[in-house]
């Protein structure tokens, strides 16, 4: 098979357009040859287990599956019984973005609360987080937060410890979905458990897709009594890798080095020039009508542009409105993401909203 | 990362115990960098459709997933209604293998029937096809058969046919499992659409992950009357890449060729050399005790051996049985599966039932 | 059996707390005797079907359920593919009363919108109508309204016609809960027809508990084109009557002659003397501190109340909190309160928030 | 509203064909006028909570349901996680005659061995019941076993010991689908308890409706620590009744005194009536060619007749075929059976297959 598109186009689109890191490419070939044992049982996924004890101390247990969908379901199921709800931002990936998977495949009601900048608070919880013991209800059991959001704002960790000490007072649990958990960790400078165990989540989902993996996300169950029969719904819900030793390999690649924070590091500082640069051009005049409806904390810019600009741009930039009846778009950045895509796109938008 | 296991170290429990072959290595990599739409409007993904059709004729269209529980589970939902079974043998994967999932995901009754040889018949499908209209049965409305089947017989196309003109007879449709189809093609000696298409198969999964691949099944539509909400379905069921274009490049860089082909004509070429040899064995009596419980048509061999044998010989070659409680094994071969193998397997087995 | 509570008893808790009417409870017992055909081919539910034709005309076909989550769900279900989502009020009975029943059994996601009065609009329908044809997007396929309302509000025939007329322009249908659609046609003084078919509805339940029945709604299919599967569904979803007569029967007491608006109109009417009683109190200072947070238009009303009140009046008269972070409870009437239990109700009132 | 249907006319169909025992009538008068609490906070759901304890001794606990699909469903998925799946016979109703409802509501697998008479001993139950820890099968951790069984044969309290030894031993629940469970104490002249609870039963659904009530189940936990969360799961499942006093008051109407055996000895005898006369017939040379297919020792009676038998005998007397392959029919009688109807009925064969 030759290569059938254009090496050189990138864009602003989504983080999960960009391709394979080439270390983790490197890491599949390295896992490739002879047979392993299928569905788990290789030396990969074994080493994957390690791995993440470095990052997130002793005692967790990580489930390589997928993708972020099948994670996040997967991993909320096994935090909930059949009776269980969810409370999340209404901005929440699985609220909005799974296509009813939490509520079909999981069958989850998922409660959740409008926010500003897509994150939850303890005020926010409890306008979904009551009922408990009436069966009319289904019983809101576990409060799920994004980092980082996906409003590509961030959560410090004494803000999620003060979610979690809320939550677990009155006896839910806290998951998060950690699909650009490495952009969190690169922007708060801060290792991957400050804001996850240590502050008091119960389950994470982390996630390699948009770090510069194929392929490839985990469950990690950080307290083992939230979790309940992982290795069973993994396979139900169609999650289970059978060459798993691959999946965990590009896991491995990520994280076993700092490959996750290079190239969360990088995503997001192309985002901090991106956002710079139109803020300088804002600021000399150059750029004109141009807002932020959202701080950038990771490696997404939210903007609201004149009327047309975004069409224009688009021209040449790939990147999608996120409130079309406001003007407003999305720019995310990706591990791939160049200087010279941000000057570029910085000079059109010059261009077209000068 | 570096590689942790024994590249040398083959078996015969599964050919999803094999990695990925060079050549499907080398398509992901030559689908790699740059950005891509993701989620399936990338160059691959449609050169992918080409690729199908190539095999099956104008009109189909294939889905790409990623394991075989998905493909059948899903391409199985998009073929019935909410209030609908499957007729299968009771020895399909559907049946024994997915955990549950076409149950409890897809909400599909599986109506089972025993065979000798996993096969269906027209006359072993009626025993379940029955009873449309009545709201206390769930409603027979598919027949799911396997080629080849999970006993590694095959169906010719002839019985393919009849059972397809007998299902549709009924009002009923026809899916075919093909986690292994390229081993019956490659068996049968004929193109692809021989056993499927033209032999009124409706909906059928085609299996990478076996055949070759590191991951990677479509979901073939070959009558679009046949299928309804496809790109609904794979998304709710947690089965849509986001970086599809790399399941689609295994896909394509197994069927573009005649990889697919080769890979399949040589695990089977191995299943019959494994199999001759023993009977070898048998016949100068080298072996004795073994027997065989299924023609080897495919890629696996289906053998009882005398009490103690198999636990002597997993020593050096991991299998897994198939009835334990007649000593029966099950020994697969795959694409990377060496003549030095199974050279040295039948040693092994002339030494330990010699 | 002997009697084991006090019959003279009533309260304002629900209009699920009253028992059966006594013209309903002699229809059960002339349904009685001799055998008749279960699951629905019974002389009763054919004639419910001519009894529900003679309220909304030829064409329609009624089945009979046991519970307002039963209809609810199952109606919905059978207008909506896997992937449908169903667009609310956020204070539909669905969305907070059915324990995540939609979502688990029906597989169904619910997009519901915030209103004042529990009153859906064509403008706040496509806060959540839109995504069509994006997998990521549980698709709003339907559109459902309560008549009348959770909060005792009431559609005019023309806010549903405008309701159904932009949903049907958008390829959507309308579903319209009837739990009490007796009391919405006894308040507007219109045929059942006026405010259902009439107006563009499609599917609608038929609440007869809450109308004085022991048990039984009816899921009423108005366009057989927008509702399928209806037999298979009902069973599936374990809301199939065996002995269905006595389902049927109770309906047909209700609806064959005037019994349905006699039994609403009264309810209404006891909402309207309460409504009338405390606001006349509160004109001559009898009564101080009450307010009202909705237009009283059936058989519910909905009022504030000063500190502790709530809990005094509750001594004697059982009701239910509806929103207690504002002091606001719900009263409703029954077919069988009566106008002494309103004026003593009143009287504890003036002398509670006197 | 009149009667509308021949109180004369009863048949063999079904013990569901028949209506309600004037006693139950009566003790949902009994149970009518005032308000109750709804949802089962009730007077009478409290007394049918005494009324099993007398039955089946302290501890037990009673979950009033519609039917008894939702019973046997709603039941078995309190004792299961979402992987678990259910050892039954293969002629049990949950799996041939809920039209799919375990597996698309519970999301449960059925995994069902072949039996002679209806009945599963431990041996049988071995067929399927293993692969613990195997997350590619379903987990068998529940065993359904129905007394008396749908072939109208009964277990010994002995046999059932056995059973519920063999799968706790396993560490698996025994579940008992008692729709029947009346017939067979008044078949076995023993109290309810000696085959259910006393042999090792976990929980069982006991049917009223074949009891001679008009609608109405239990769920009844007989070992609490099988069971969760049914308080929810009934009310997800959408088989909680609003005005729960009237099915709680049938229930004790049957078991408060002797109604429920009186009605199952009453169906129990004319079964033996109709066999007996039967085979008298045949004795005596005045029937011929009429065969049985089981033991008669509940309620009804399987028979094999010359072929177009049935069809002359239906033309007067409604019964269903059973295995229309062989011939075979079954007549059920019920408790409203008279000795005249199975007089006319024995008459009737006589002269038809004579």
């Amino acid at each position: 098979m030759t290569t059938l598109h254009d090496r050189a186009v990138r864009g602003f689109a989504s983080d999960n357009y960009s391709g394979i890191h080439p270390e983790v490419l490197a890491a599949i070939e390295a896992a490739n040859g002879g047979h392993q044992v299928a569905y788990g049982e290789d030396d990969y996924t074994a080493r994957l287990q390690e791995v993440f004890a470095a990052h997130l101390g002793d005692g967790v247990e990580a489930f390589p599956v997928f993708n972020g969908t099948g994670a996040n379901v997967t991993g909320l199921q096994s935090m909930l019984p059949r009776w269980g709800a969810v409370v999340s931002a209404s901005t929440a990936h699985i609220n909005v973005d799974e296509g009813g998977a939490p509520e079909r495949v999981g069958g989850i009601k998922i409660l959740h609360v409008p926010t500003d900048d897509g994150k939850l608070t303890p005020e926010l919880i409890d306008r979904e987080a009551w009922g408990w013991g009436d069966e009319h209800r289904a019983q809101p059991l576990v409060v799920s937060i994004t980092q980082s959001t996906e409003l590509g704002t961030l959560y410090t960790p004494d803000e999620i410890r003060a979610i979690a000490d809320h939550v677990h007072a009155r006896g839910m649990r806290l998951h998060l979905d950690g699909a650009r958990a490495a952009n969190a960790a690169a922007s708060l400078d801060l290792p991957l458990r400050a804001f996850t165990r240590d502050a008091g989540v119960d389950v994470m989902s982390f996630g390699g897709t948009k770090n510069g993996a194929m392929l490839g996300e985990a469950i990690v169950v950080l307290d083992p009594a939230a979790s309940d029969g992982l290795i069973y719904l993994r396979k139900l819900n169609m999650q289970l890798a059978s060459k798993m030793r691959f999946v965990s390999a590009q896991l491995i690649a990520l994280l076993e080095g700092d490959l996750w924070l290079r190239n969360a590091r990088h995503a997001n500082a192309m985002a901090q020039r991106l956002r710079a640069g139109v803020e300088a051009g804002l600021a000399d005049g150059s750029i004109r009508g141009v807002g932020f409806t959202q701080p950038t904390q990771a490696n997404g810019v939210f903007a609201t542009l004149p009327d047309g600009v975004a069409d224009r741009l688009r021209a040449a930039f790939r990147f999608y409105d996120w409130d079309a009846s406001r003007n407003e778009v999305r720019w995310m950045c990706s591990f791939d993401t160049s200087e010279a895509d941000i000057d570029a796109f910085i000079e059109a938008i010059t261009r077209e909203a000068g």
